[in-house]
């Protein structure tokens, strides 16, 4: 039984930014507008349509975004999609980089791979939603990773993210010198998710390593490059799994460490594809891997039909 | 006046990848395949018809790559893309990670932003081109940047890439430990492009910053979170130009030391869409931006045209 107190809001909370600067670079730009250069959006747009965002959704993958904006859109109640019989979500701002949809108050765009583009679209929707005036969105990344000592098929809900070092860090080299911020993700925003899944999908809490390489960064043996041995892989596996780490991908610092910094309450989802202390190339089927894929977003469908179900209770009463 | 001789291969030399444990890698798959996962091609595919790949351009903009595969295809002459009349390239793979093109001995696909998608990119092309046995391909990344005290407009030509603490080093935790490696980017082809250049398009020979955020991480005052302020910004800048760094972009590093480490021949040639000792936002008109965009692409297809016009006199003689 879901409590709906878990998911109320009891003070409205605009996003914001931490930008003193954001003014100045304004006046510099070419139309004195502020450009989300990489979304194809700017504050010259009508930004007040996403005003109402209170979820915004992300994963590598530009397929699995579409896919899960159509789901969005065809498993939530037409009263919470706003969306019309015949109409269904259509990109918005430019897809050359990112590809983002929007239906009823979620938000959704792929971030493609790794912490530096994760970083770009983490900047720029923010601003967005700042800009818009959201209140308090969650943010939540879901995705597929390489799991460590769990059973393929099993979603991480992480607590917190490590680096490849095994550090619970994000370190981003600023004005030329090295600056580490805390990776703890919120934790009860997962306490929701998880109590709103209610057994359906199997998952663990569990740690998140972020590297910065698929295979070298990972102890893959399959690169194209690969100067150790499965001896050093697997003590660098086990190194992991005895600090907690339950799943590797490549995004998970950098969305715990910006969502901390501006008090964005966030989660990160990934199901495991393999469990790599097994192997490095993937030896499920085609149909496995398929099914697998679609449990981060069916968790987080779960938990967005309960949320609405909860607020929708909550202006009723 | 271009020397073929600077152009022409004294010995054949199959591309390698540096992996003992390839074969141990296969027989974990399911299929017992090399599967070149985010490519969407394995070792089960017709990789042969790879071979005759010579070049191997990226670039971050899945559009730019698509456009620049239609240039190809109308700009080198029949003969060497082997495209009959009413045929144009068409994507190889799977699209749902990144877009590849063939045209001839031209492949191409665009790597998304970062050093992270740019790498798992390389180790799967160069895997692909290793099993296919192409002969010695160039490996070249065109693309944009913010220049340093360079007109914008200008294509910076990269002698060396830096990382975001201004270091010639790609910085890459592998097992849990640092590891450094050389950041160095191939003279001979560089040479080779800017003589095929001719003076045509505006370029500058010097180092290129690789960082990991495009806003904190490159000290832009327009992020979503800004710590520093415009002092703190101008005195990075001006440390990086006085080491020589004339433009920033996401990739560099990685894509100088992992071609180094394998000794392919590879270039960066980017061009700079602002200078950032001015200002943040892009100060220029849509118009200007997209006629710079362009101009990576010429220089690369001025190259492409004087080679394969060597490598034909030289088949000739």
């Amino acid at each position: 039984m879901l409590a709906s107190r878990s998911f109320s809001r009891l003070a409205t909370r605009s996003i914001s930014t931490r930008n003193p600067h954001a003014a100045l670079a304004r006046s510099e730009s070419h139309s004195g507008e502020d450009v989300l250069f990489h979304l194809g959006l700017s504050s010259a747009d009508d930004l007040s349509q996403f005003r109402d965002v209170k979820y915004f959704l992300t994963g590598g993958s530009r397929g699995r975004i579409r896919s899960l904006a159509n789901k969005v859109a065809t498993t939530l109640p037409s009263h919470v999609t706003g969306l019309p019989f015949g109409a269904s979500p259509t990109p918005i701002g430019s897809t050359d980089r990112y590809e983002m949809y929007k239906v009823g108050p979620v938000l959704m765009a792929n971030h493609n791979m790794g912490i530096p583009t994760t970083a770009i679209l983490l900047h720029e929707v923010t601003k967005l939603l700042s800009l818009a005036g959201a209140d308090d969105p969650a943010f939540i990344r879901l995705g597929t990773s390489g799991g460590i000592g769990v059973t393929p098929g099993t979603v991480v809900v992480s607590t917190q993210a490590v680096n490849g070092m095994i550090e619970p860090s994000y370190d981003l080299p600023i004005l030329g010198k090295m600056v580490k911020r805390d990776t703890t993700l919120h934790e009860g925003l997962a306490a929701e998710i998880i109590e709103a899944n209610g057994g359906a999908v199997p998952l663990e809490r569990g740690m998140t390593m972020a590297t910065d390489c698929f295979y070298e960064g990972q102890g893959r043996l399959d690169g194209a490059i690969c100067d150790y041995d499965e001896a050093g892989k697997m003590e660098f596996l086990n190194r992991a799994h005895a600090a907690g780490v339950r799943n590797i991908e490549m995004e998970a610092t950098v969305f715990a460490a910006f969502t901390k910094q501006l008090g964005i309450r966030s989660a990160v989802c990934c199901v495991t594809l393999l469990d790599r202390l097994k192997g490095d190339q993937h030896p499920h089927s085609h149909e496995e891997i398929v099914e697998w894929d679609e449990r981060p977003g069916d968790m987080i469908l779960q938990y967005l039909l309960k949320s609405e179900a909860a607020a929708g209770a909550e202006r009723a009463a």
